[in-house]
């Protein structure tokens, strides 16, 4: 809830032009057009505290973070509003913390410790003020979570809600752990959930807003995944031979592993746990899970490939074997992609 | 000029479907709808060098960077289609110049030597793939002017192109020149160009495309600019107290280090060279050039504050003093901003 002064004709809603009230919806908000770019760049960096990898931080041309491997993990990502967030279904607190999460999670799946993220935000002059202070909280407490700071960032305007995150982390002295790394006799895992995302995004596709229960929960999964951050390192320091971030779906990204290392990959599909919102998810859609569990992206679970001798923790759940070959089967069957192209639907 | 075989409806134009044929101009297309969005990646990637400084390049989860210095200079900008280029104004060779400019640049003013980008990439199916070749043809050649290599990136559709580029870089050892050291006494001085930019974008909106001379380089100076980047290092080197790169105007970028160093900053307005391009265009257009120099954005020079004692190389122009206060004045006269707010136009 916010105190206002309505100060341009860009506000949106019905409250009268100058008039200062206090408001009880969004129908009378502050908007960015109002505050202009730095007095929404000085709002949204009061909202983000500098932890202790960051050096130099918002406010001058670049951020200086600390790199104490000698080396620097980075990954990017852009999302664009109504292709991989809706404001209607999701929350700008979850925009942010699905943002972060997505790119948090590849420096993770490197098997680094993510330090820090920078973020260009595109937007219209329209778009409310308490919405850019939902989306910096997103980011700051899914940075939190892993101990990573919002280091600075680049505020522009745009037709629609654009967002692009860098991620960088540190290996701390482990080699990375690539997709390139698996041979056969290896065995495949998993951490994290799966089908969550894809479940939830079926719901809000079919126009179901569930109110409580494991229905909510998938819708949950897909507004803000929940990657096992610390599983990355974890992998790395038990001598991971691949690792990735499953963020297209298992078959298609297992499917990159295979082609980076030169291997077959064969999944027995009853070693999945099927989640009890997404078997509720399917039960009420008449789908069926196994399809979300493997083919369903943005739950950013990681798959990683070990060697046999490796004692699993129970948060890994081993799902398959590193065969000769070069395709990924499932039960004996050659699978499609079944994952998600952007340019292709 | 492209060989093409027409795959699919996306592709614009008149040639009949499935027709190969050697293509002369742009509405004969391979698009990337046609490649798909891992084939894209593959072009993209095929045209992208890796340098030394690129320990993991493109292809995984996260690329790996050398960071010698222990620590890593980050910097991000999100570039809008209509908002920051127009494709008909400025070819996509050009917009990857200008995009990989403003960012290396950014790192270069932080006294820092740029060795890396990464690169999220946004645009329509319809998009042809040549100007995606063009796109990454400008990041590499304008990386290869200071060393640094596109190390990994993002690909998504979007209703605009939209590039979200992350730079990053090295200090080699020197502490980053920041906006808030400047004191009084000390000199402010500027390396590159100014005005060019503004100049070469007010002939645009004008409706004037030049074919050669000197409106044609004020028009090449928006489409590309060119940031004097080995002069950041330098600075660095020679004691800068406090540096900038001026993206959004001289004046209020200067407005920028006053109020981090908690300064006033006193310009000559008559110390700047007016280069002969931008006379040109102020001439053609019945402007002032000086407008241009003092205001105009995306030039990328490099604007740095001296103690006096430094014996400045002749590619830095001397243009004012740091004096007690909190304001820029120009010729004894206070300024307003004359720059660039993305949310107020």
């Amino acid at each position: 809830m916010y105190a206002c002064t309505i100060t341009s004709s860009r506000a949106i809603g019905s409250a009268p032009k100058g008039h200062r009230t206090l408001c009880a919806d969004r129908r009378c908000a502050i908007t960015v057009g109002d505050l202009g770019e730095f007095g929404v760049v000085a709002r949204i960096t009061g909202r983000l505290p500098q932890g202790e990898s960051v050096l130099l931080g918002p406010g001058d041309d670049a951020a200086v973070v600390k790199a104490p491997d000698g080396r620097v993990v980075v990954s990017t990502d852009l999302l664009i509003e109504g292709r991989h967030f809706r404001r209607d279904w999701s929350s700008a607190y979850d925009v942010g913390r699905k943002a972060a999460a997505q790119n948090l999670s590849d420096v993770a799946a490197m098997g680094a410790i993510p330090t820090t993220l920078v973020v260009g935000l595109g937007m219209p002059a329209d778009v409310p003020v308490a919405w850019v202070d939902g989306l910096a909280d997103g980011f700051r407490e899914e940075c939190a979570l892993v101990g990573a700071s919002v280091a600075g960032g680049d505020i522009t305007r745009s037709e629609l809600v654009v967002i692009g995150v860098t991620a960088l982390g540190d290996l701390g002295g482990h080699a990375p752990v690539t997709r390139s790394g698996a041979r056969p006799g290896q065995v495949v895992a998993f951490a994290g959930r799966l089908g969550y995302a894809a479940a939830g995004l079926a719901l809000l596709e079919a126009g179901l807003v569930p109110e409580g229960g494991p229905l909510l929960e998938a819708v949950e999964g897909h507004r803000r995944p929940r990657p096992p951050y610390a599983c990355g390192p974890e992998a790395a320091r038990m001598g991971a031979a691949a690792m990735l971030d499953v963020s297209d779906g298992f078959l298609q990204d297992l499917g990159h592993v295979a082609a980076a290392s030169g291997v077959g990959i064969t999944l027995d599909p009853t070693a999945f746990p099927i989640g009890e919102p997404v078997a509720a998810a399917a039960k009420e859609l008449g789908a069926d899970p196994v399809d979300w569990v493997l083919t369903g992206g943005e739950d950013h679970a990681l798959a990683a490939v070990f060697p046999p001798e490796v004692r699993l923790p129970p948060h890994w759940t081993v799902v398959g074997h590193v065969v000769e070959g070069t395709k990924v089967q499932v039960a004996g069957r050659t699978t499609g992609l079944g994952g998600w192209d952007h340019f292709r639907e």
